[in-house]
């Protein structure tokens, strides 16, 4: 069912891969609510994933840019005004990449030249985006910007590694940069910390997919998922959230507020 | 404009008092979007409000009940399901009052009788209303919960006196209450912190008027408005929003997360 | 190993029940630290408990005082200066019930005029304390008042029912009477949030000793005892922590910062 | 006064510049307490300091090590263990160095390569520091590490450019080293968040020096001193807090959890 919540709406949607990521329902979400769209990702990721579908799908093009590179940001914001014909209205930041992760080493032996690469790609990505765009004015006013986190940056998951904190300077960035942009030019800008999702890259973290079960175990409304994220962040884009910014909204099913669930309890032998 | 976000919904508004309430606010925008209400408030603010032209722009019935009483909370939801034809889709509390702020008494010296007044009247009535439903049955799975809250229940405000402490209570429950009755129904229970708000409510807050200035100064977008706030709960009352839960949410332009804004810096005389 | 800490200092210690209790440990580490201090608890609770044996331990005198009394605790003040011979220095809120939680209701079917008793005993009877120290001018400058609180004012645990609620409210009288006192005489307030700990008191929460052991399992450090929150309160007592103040602390092990530990992974079948 | 709470322990302290570090402060007061320290400092900030003074005085040794070095902070742990005689009890990390700051460069153009060498330099140095230690099993059970940051990490200070982000990554990697530090090693991790200190660090960030009259006002116990600060950090050091670990420690007189005071609301001409 769709609402044109983002009708005439021009958006760019980064991290889409596969149909799981929630990149991918979020760019459906928002074009069914009547928005025009970008799909941009890494050329890499681009060769990986299956995102030529979802363009076709969602009738948008794809603009290749590595979000590291301020030069290649300029190119997004710059060719997307013109193919979408005007400033864009919301921004989707959906990228996290850790090579500590990936290479299954452990947080306390943290390869630092990774773990740096970890913070420029998923955080100071983030930053370049919003600074890009402010430079340009590529961004009308009242835009909305959301990027995705995970509550590792609040609370310590082992196997999310230098994630966590890579994820805790995100949150960041979106106040910090939030502050500005909202004074000079009514952009909005908050994080969705969002459910262990089922996502191809959410797979690749060891242990992460088990601990699904966990989570879901402690939320009451069990864990949120991709689409469910998608609605949410439709929300946040849309008219009708104005005044929310520089919040990390926790999107989880109630997992964050949860101590301990009696089906947990249960499991542990507890009655 | 409006999108049909709550089309078939049934809900039930209380604390709309006069056209400055965000509940009347909530209440109008709610039925823009589809909704079918019932209104609610005490006999004693019935007479002073005008509820009733409330009532005619917006095709409600109104049920005046006391929130301290579960008796008159259980005709309230008996009345309205008939009233609606069906179980109830979303509920806003909007129920605050302290005797000790009224009657101008300073924090330190609260009056206890008072107090507990206040705590009854502004929270536990949310408890009383959540578990009349549930006993009832009276909501819909994947019902919407909000009540409205403000910061001073994190930080204090010197002015808000006993109320900071009800707050505190308030979020809490929807919290506790929140995991029960998302776990059994699904259905999802937040509380809104929202702005300073020019209520005729607020205004009577000493102090509270002309900390809008301040606050207005320090939020980079500026204080949410009760419309502003309006909108927000239809999202919060929308599908859109399902696994939302036990969450307190900001609404205010970018307040909670500012220490400082470069005007409140100047107005201080810093450069 | 005792450093002489609170030498010269007075203080009140509330809630000592049994050698299980927190307060109990306090007070001991306190006498040993050089403090003198007066024991108060209710006239039922010590009946019950063995606060006398205490009382020897610790030379120190008894004044039963029914906490939700302003007029026992003004005697308590009043007393407590002419035994002690001058203005306090310290006070330990360690008071808490739940008629709900002894009589097992359902946080869903609270009673409310058990609610509102527990309310009156172990969040308003804070607020009474610290009003009636402040009326008399009982404290010293640079006072330090610490009330034990528990986590689920955070984050719901199922069956901790309304003294969530309560323990919530508690934390927000630290607060907003922290702000008033510490203006006024430089007195600080704060809240020790304490793990789960095998007192009476919560051996007689159900779940709450089962819950012990996976609290337990989550904290790095493991549960802190009420030894170890002792120590901890001594801290907050002496003059080395002078400026913290209004804040809620947590003294858990490292339990509120670890969303999962591999302990619990394995435990819940996963590796 | 001296309580003998570090007899026998030994430290070390990072960061002293000049007599109004923090980290002066704290060293002086470790050895009033009965510690033996050794003193770090990268060798730039050595020669413009008079660290050589403070080593004098507290009768310690000197070992310049770049803090982004994992080689040269092997050999600070080496050396600190040959000299002190045995394994590391505790560790003050106040370390900070914005170039972005320095280069008076507005937050939303941060120069990225500046961006990351403060990342480098003031939080994965924390990282590094206790990745080294565990290494080289250079802590003894129980010892204590503590950090110094800014509430910046939480909500915006517009002169704090990117260094926010930056202390809220420090803040998050004292969580994730925290919980494996105490799990392995019963070794405790925090952070203090202190007031704006008239440090000469702090005297350098433009708007800072003056902010500090502004949280001074608000503060109900007024601005914490470095020499506050450093009573606090002994406390963390000592015996007696155990079991504190994963937290972020406001020291601060109050200022995180008021919203505002009478004090600035009349000095903004709000009566």
């Amino acid at each position: 069912m769709a609402y044109n919540l983002l009708k005439g709406k021009r958006g760019i949607i980064t991290g889409a891969l596969d149909e799981n990521s929630i990149a991918w329902k979020v760019a459906e979400k928002a074009v069914e609510e009547g928005a025009t769209i970008v799909l941009t990702n890494a050329p890499i990721a681009m060769r990986m994933g299956e995102i030529r579908k979802l363009a076709e799908k969602t009738n948008a093009q794809i603009i290749p840019a590595d979000a590291t590179s301020t030069e290649e940001l300029s190119q997004l914001f710059l060719q997307s005004q013109e193919i979408l014909g005007g400033k864009i209205d919301f921004l989707l930041h959906s990228i996290g990449m850790s090579v500590n992760i990936r290479k299954n080493i452990s947080y306390t032996e943290s390869n630092y030249d990774y773990f740096l690469k970890g913070i420029d790609v998923s955080a100071l990505s983030f930053h370049k985006m919003m600074s890009v765009a402010r430079k340009l004015d590529a961004m009308n006013e009242w835009g909305s910007i959301v990027a995705l986190t995970y509550m590792a940056a609040q609370r310590t998951y082992p196997f999310y590694t230098d994630m966590a904190d890579i994820k805790a300077m995100l949150e960041s960035i979106a106040r910090s940069f939030g502050y500005h942009y909202g004074l000079e030019k009514k952009v909005r800008v908050n994080t969705v910390s969002q459910s262990p999702t089922k996502t191809t890259a959410g797979t690749g973290i060891k242990g992460f997919g088990d601990f699904f079960d966990y989570a879901n175990a402690i939320a009451p409304l069990g864990n949120a998922t991709a689409e469910d994220c998608a609605n949410y962040c439709i929300t946040l884009f849309s008219d009708l959230t104005k005044m929310v910014t520089m919040q990390n909204l926790f999107h989880d099913g109630g997992y964050s507020s949860t101590g301990v669930s009696m089906e947990v309890m249960t499991k542990l032998g507890v009655e």
